[in-house]
């Protein structure tokens, strides 16, 4: 089988790195020795695995991405950039017909989407790459539409934990709320309780010290008011690793995409590459 | 509004007696004063909030439902009995007529259901009337046929602890294990972990000592085999009162239909008065 080009644009950020690491020992990808950057960074390459990437910043890309597709006609880009590179660089794609899986969170996400969708660039974009997530939160969705007020009346409580570095809330812990408030349950984002110090991390939450500086952990726990009943949900994250796997299947469902000419749609999320499974 | 005739069966047995105790209370609904029993029962009435209930055994039901027939044109029934039971009463039921909640666990649940469909008589089968729970078991059946396969590779374990007098295996642990299969995850039933002993139920899984003696806790955790991922679902159910609502509602579920007379369906879930609402 021919080998998938890949470019996985956010070195030296480490989500970008791990990607690469997985993706060179991956004998279905072949991975370009060109990554897009900050204007910020000062390094001009980084070495991963022995290959000496070279770091392209927004100033020179536009000259660069010649050169690279006069080597590479076609290949599938790989987004784990910055909140605020986010719809810069969906323009870059879109402009330059560049194929695109954005795991970057972030940014203005309706301009992005709208973007994708009057393009001729197809996209997969999702938030969160881990399938097993996204399987979960779409059952939380149809609950939520078939029975809208199942859990009236029950109290709820929902703690995450990550690790320090992430100032803002977590984006799916924000979108199960979502769901819990269709399902009748009162509940503001603001009250979602954030734990970001490594001490109680490690010491009430039991989390592996070995992963306190890469995780993600929610425990969402719904209460009837009498007593009667407890539901608790759980996703706990590990490192980095589950979201690799999520996104090579999302390239896999571009190049699966991009062989059926006839296909008009461009916007697609982890459910299109989920329903394909 | 004129009340409701139901007959409850499964006297003297704790669920049965439940709903007695909350019929009894609820102004929607007139309480016929016979309940059917099994044959080893030796008390022929039992008094519950000051009105005594006849005990009627397997062989003198086909002359006592004449006579209550005679008095009570049309009821529902609701049955809480025993395992064993719940065939028998489902032939008795569809050849008299008499549309029935089936809230009793166990029995040959192929053959009910068979016996219904091809019955005049409308029933509501279900293995649990806690609302939430058979939202919750819609919400894993519909992850289980839209992603199969979506935990595969992941390690089930499965725990469940009820009261002591509870013999058999938790039928929604069962049918949750369903779902996990259809989800890609090997899990035989028969690796559910029972609890049953009073002592480890409140010292270690910390229930409290006056539910002990009626409660239905569930937990089902998968972890990732690669340590990268756990997903955990509790849900945990002290005393009866949860069943009670959730069987009143199929009764109503039940008047409902049986008004509309060109309704060719008979077999009826909880799903089914869920998505009433």
């Amino acid at each position: 089988m021919e080998k998938i080009n890949v470019m996985i644009n956010g070195l030296p950020g480490k989500v970008a790195k791990k990607m690469a690491e997985f993706a060179i020992a991956d004998h279905r990808f072949n991975v370009i020795l060109f990554s897009l950057t900050g204007q910020e960074i000062e390094d001009k390459t980084i070495t991963i695995a022995n290959l000496s990437f070279e770091l392209v910043k927004p100033d020179t890309r536009d000259d660069k991405i010649s050169l690279i597709k006069s080597r590479f006609p076609f290949f599938i880009s790989i987004d784990y950039t910055h909140p605020s590179a986010v719809n810069k660089n969906a323009v870059f794609y879109t402009k330059n017909n560049l194929p695109f899986v954005m795991g970057t969170t972030g940014g203005d996400r309706k301009q992005l989407e709208q973007l994708v969708k009057n393009s001729s660039t197809p996209a997969v974009i999702a938030p969160n790459m881990a399938k097993q997530i996204v399987g979960f939160q779409a059952m939380m969705e149809y609950g939520a539409n078939t029975f809208p007020g199942l859990f009236k009346g029950y109290a709820l409580e929902v703690i995450e934990s990550h690790q320090k570095g992430k100032a803002d809330t977590s984006g799916t812990a924000k979108a199960m709320v979502g769901y819990f408030n269709k399902l009748g349950v009162k509940f503001d984002v603001n009250d979602i309780q954030m734990i970001r110090e490594p001490k109680i991390q490690e010491e009430e939450l039991k989390i592996p010290r070995s992963h306190l500086k890469g995780h993600g952990w929610h425990t969402y726990t719904l209460k009837a008011k009498d007593g009667s009943a407890l539901f608790e949900f759980k996703h706990n994250i590990n490192g980095r690793d589950i979201y690799v796997s999520g996104t090579f299947d999302a390239v896999l469902f571009l190049i699966e995409k991009l062989a059926k000419p006839g296909e008009s749609k461009k916007l697609y999320t982890m459910i299109d590459v989920l329903n394909k499974d």
